[in-house]
């Protein structure tokens, strides 16, 4: 099925950032995706327009009921000039999934992915190609009703924003110090944790403020009925390389899906080393800590691919993981997927798309 | 101190619709107040300027991170045609204990409160005066920076729509039948639960909507670590009549402190009968139903004052309350804070505040 996008081109184009002064999501494309919804014409209006400014009345929903969703997924350019996303149909899964338990209606997966290529070819000259850099892409949905009842709303947006983003390792990757979180949680079990909504990360700002204050980077979430059970590290997944296996909280509900955790977890087994998804207590790594049993600690995500954890502290206590080096596995798990998703190695999984140039 | 505040008036005054079609948080007023944030200037530009849409960049950080905290209140029009807020000071120290768990700066309160009578006396003319409608007022702030890291944002706007509603019980105050939740939660201890704050809301509409497909008006929300303590009734707090005293939930992290709640606990208080804060489950609650010893249940909060509750369904099991009538104490309290609110009975607390008409 072919979906009719109208495309608007911007009359002025900016200029584009130096490819060392990118940082993350600061700048913005040429164009961005709109769709709107309302509950008589469900979604409607599928158009690329130049990025700019959107009007909202005072009191839609979004701002006061947090009915909104997002996802994060990045564009690469090939060392032959190709443009590839990863794994995008999984984030519209995702985006899905988030907008059922924010009670917000079902976007078309295949309409938002070809919007999505539509957009990345619209602005192809914004996907930067130094080593590192990638075009990150942000579609979200926000409800846009006017109307202070609490309840979900009966008009929205799904929009699609990119930014350029430089290296996250401008200097080789680099493990992190991370503050292991006793007083606040992210999630909790029948909350909204697995959903990839606006709230859960308000909810982690107060924690992180402080936590850089003492000089760590990050937050490691623990569970919130027991606060023990670990969840998360920052907007990342967790794993753990313990006697040989790997080890990663398993999907509980309070967790969110990382698709770059079902990737590492696939290429990890591809290797031939079990990994086992399972609950994991802060108080079990730290004494396979102290036992020498724990031999990495990395998280993942889009933004980072990966994140070595070179130190936790938790209650005061200290942990120093693989001498506050990253791994042989981090590192080997951080060329092999940015490998695949640059395109310089083969890619056996088919988890990139490419999107043809006009 | 005074405060410099500019007003702009709208040109055109919109139609006022009819005082039996007001509904809740539908139709706003002419004007609106907005005071801007950014890091280098603090708060500025307080301005009163005609109602309308705001304009943002899509990467504004309220779409993304859900950095948003609100406050709700009313204005009263006397039988002798003064204007009157009720507790307004409360919101606007609730609004900075949710500004502080949200990473945003403090408003300053008494700025708030002099923008506020500015505003409602621009906009006097939309206060109903039909028993039992009144002017709902909504401050709230969001994060207005557009940046795709998370971070607090750094820059805010804080606002102040208001929108004329109706009565909430036209045919006379009305018992309702609540679903008590078990697989959601609204909030847990170390979360967001106690901030006024969007994502709180967002959590609780897939809840709220199934059970209004059952045919129950709202959710109880039960504590998220244990599925057993009980915390507020949809957005209102909770309070039991129990062998002539009076129990209610205490305030213990993942529960809002409601201003109802709290006066209400001064007038039951007031008239000799003891009020129990206090950690309540729902096992205890329908065994007390099941002895006779539960006499009312109700939930308080500004839109409704009181909700008085008829029956409870928890796993499948009804609980009838009072017959399923309004019960005495909860007339009595809807009266006399009504009255209260209205003026038509004394506020020997002090707690309305008249706003003087130019
Ligand atoms: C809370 C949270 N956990 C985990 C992840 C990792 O997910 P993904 O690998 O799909 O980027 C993200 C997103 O980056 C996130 O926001
Ligand atoms: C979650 C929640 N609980 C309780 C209340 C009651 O608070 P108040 O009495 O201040 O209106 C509200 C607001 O109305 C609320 O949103």
């Amino acid at each position: 099925m072919a979906y009719q996008i109208d495309i608007t081109l911007t009359p002025h184009k900016k200029e584009k950032p130096a490819s060392d002064k990118l940082g993350f999501g600061i700048h913005y494309t040429d164009h961005m995706f709109i769709l709107d919804y309302s509950v008589d014409k469900g979604w409607h209006d599928a158009r690329i327009v130049p990025y700019g400014p959107i009007t909202l009345d005072p009191a839609a929903k979004v701002f006061h009921y947090g009915q909104t969703i997002f996802e994060g997924l990045k564009a690469y350019r090939t060392a032959d000039g190709r443009i590839q996303l990863f794994r995008p149909q999984k984030n519209f899964q995702r985006l899905n999934l988030s907008n059922a338990r924010l009670s917000i209606p079902d976007v078309d997966g295949e309409l938002a992915l070809e919007a999505l290529k539509a957009l990345v070819r619209v602005d192809q000259d914004w996907i930067p190609d130094a080593p590192g850099t990638s075009l990150y892409i942000r579609p979200f949905v926000i409800a846009t009703q006017a109307a202070l009842g609490v309840a979900p709303s009966t008009h929205y947006k799904f929009m699609i924003i990119m930014s350029p983003v430089g290296a996250y390792y401008a200097e080789g990757i680099n493990p992190v110090k991370i503050f292991v979180e006793s007083d606040h949680v992210r999630a909790v079990k029948g909350g909204v944790g697995e959903a990839k909504t606006a709230g859960n990360y308000a909810a982690g700002l107060n924690a992180q403020e402080a936590a850089s204050k003492k000089g760590y980077s990050q937050i490691l979430w623990l569970d919130g009925v027991h606060r023990s059970y670990i969840e998360e590290v920052g907007s990342m997944n967790v794993f753990f390389k313990i006697n040989g296996e790997v080890h990663t909280p398993a999907l509980n509900g309070s967790i969110l899906a990382g698709i770059t955790r079902d990737s590492m977890i696939q290429l990890i087994k591809s290797w031939g080393i079990p990994v086992i998804e399972r609950p994991i207590t802060i108080e079990e790594i730290y004494e396979a800590g102290r036992t020498g049993a724990l031999e990495e600690a990395f998280g993942t995500g889009t933004a980072a691919v990966i994140s070595p954890v070179g130190e936790l502290n938790w209650r005061d206590e200290r942990l120093t993981i693989n001498g506050g080096k990253t791994g042989e596995l981090s590192s080997k798990l951080y060329e092999t997927l940015t490998g695949i998703q640059n395109g310089t190695l083969p890619d056996p999984f088919g988890w990139t798309v490419e999107v043809p140039q006009a």
